[in-house]
């Protein structure tokens, strides 16, 4: 039994774990992220006393951040979806409690639930890629979760896989989740759009990734263009971490995983193309299956030395 | 005290490396590749036992290898410098022999040996890279060296860093070996020349790595444009590899980390333009200080369980 937390920029969301990965409480109520931090620190030291009234106070609860955590876990560095820089939530919120507290970056949590209990369940290596209005990821190595000596190993949103026609707000050129996020596929069908490419696409006013999504499945030639450039580039990006980590497996999770086996097919013939030793060293592709709940489960499972 | 060899396409060498990390015994014989396999098996058992006599026989001998060695470590899938592919190395020496003997990716051999007693002693997160011919790596985290599921882990040169005007042995293109080997460097230059650029290697018959240094540093332009160019890429890779692993340190060697100062102050420079997290997760970047012995040194400290 363990209690994982969620802080997101809309939700806090919470949840009474049992050992099997079974949610067994669930709780989620608004961040407020406008209300500043302190008011945030008060509504997850109230979570977790609620949520312990069913599990009884655990000896660690994790907490899976939107952001960068520093290399001794410490710190909360950036969390940029609540506007944070430089926060002692450890700190603060074990004050509190007495108990102690494990911040996570949330794709690492997320990558930690499906180890435990979903689709990279018995794996040794394992590298997650979250498919979002950015792009994640979590790394596990040798059944250890790797974060690096400042707490941003698995930030391979930002690897460098090609020149794009916009920055990256991280203020480079190129990388991975300018290509392939939710907000990049958006961002090249509405520059094509522009630019006098014609598409089903063309009179609608929110363009979201489900709709670019519905758009390919009826053979729209520009969302189809889209959503295969997308495949292109993430094909690199797991050729190189595929060169570099050579897990078994890799795992694709997010808000664009739900794509499924449309998505899945085109990544999984995309990579193929690129990978080194293609005859021999072949990573298996498969999507997440915990969904929205594998960041809950994952933090649970946190132990205190991890 | 332990036995290293460094197998190679043109020496074998091999020495007795004590607990502090000196060679007090050093051989090395002409490879002969051409003679074949069995020639060189044999010639790998004469020195071992020759060496054994000054140290006895170890429980375990290290090999490095400059090609692939399969994930459980009993096969040698491809070594191209030698010629072989689905070879028994492990198993025929240790038949012959009677000892343990394990296989090890030269790079990484370099990388543990630096770890051990070179540039990366003390650290706990290192990335090798070797710039040679080719660009191999070899990553330790957590103190633990990276093999991955098939062997093929920190195969760093394999890595897409850009577009290139040829194509990476492995038929993939943009290769950071196709960038930031001596190769490369000598492919560039002969390309520029050709291309109409003027340069002091004009008239040069057999351009190398040395002289394209050599004229760098008397300031000819295209041989510093190849350099910076080289330097650009491997500022990409390791800002990649950074952003994956967020090691404490990487280390420069191979031949090319002969250009010293020269040559890292450039790969500083070039790696600070591309990282993500610049005024916080900045690694050390440093030279190798083991040179040519640090694969005889790494290989004599591989554990029958590493």
């Amino acid at each position: 039994m363990g209690i994982g937390i969620d802080l997101g920029g809309t939700a806090i969301k919470g949840g009474v774990v049992g050992s099997d990965g079974a949610i067994t409480e669930f709780m989620t109520v608004p961040t407020n992220r406008e209300s500043g931090y302190d008011k945030v620190v008060v509504k997850l030291e109230a979570m977790i006393r609620e949520l312990s009234k069913k599990s009884g106070l655990p000896e660690v609860v994790g907490i899976g951040i939107p952001g960068i955590i520093s290399g001794n876990g410490e710190m909360i560095i950036s969390c940029p979806n609540l506007g944070w820089q430089n926060k002692t939530l450890k700190a603060d919120l074990q004050e509190r409690l007495n108990i102690s507290i494990k911040l996570i970056n949330d794709a690492t949590a997320a990558a930690v639930g499906e180890f435990y209990f979903g689709s990279a369940k018995g794996k040794k290596n394992v590298v997650l890629l979250t498919l979002g209005t950015g792009v994640g990821g979590g790394i596990i190595i040798n059944k250890q979760i790797i974060t690096g000596a400042h707490g941003v190993a698995s930030e391979i949103g930002h690897m460098i896989v090609g020149k794009n026609f916009y920055d990256c707000g991280c203020g480079k050129n190129g990388c991975l989740e300018t290509f392939s996020s939710i907000t990049a596929l958006i961002e090249y069908v509405k520059m094509s759009i522009r630019e006098g490419d014609n598409s089903s696409l063309k009179q609608t006013k929110e363009i979201n990734g489900k709709l670019i999504f519905e758009a390919a499945q009826k053979h729209d030639a520009l969302a189809v263009k889209a959503i295969d450039r997308m495949c292109y580039y993430l094909g690199i990006a797991i050729s190189n971490l595929n060169d570099i980590l050579d897990p078994e497996l890799f795992v694709i999770g997010g808000g664009l995983s739900q794509a499924g086996d449309f998505l899945l097919d085109k990544i999984i013939a995309a990579t193929e193309n690129q990978l080194t030793y293609r005859g021999y060293a072949k990573p298996e592709i498969v999507l997440a299956t915990l969904g929205n709940d594998a960041g809950i489960i994952g933090a649970s499972k946190i132990k205190k030395n991890d």
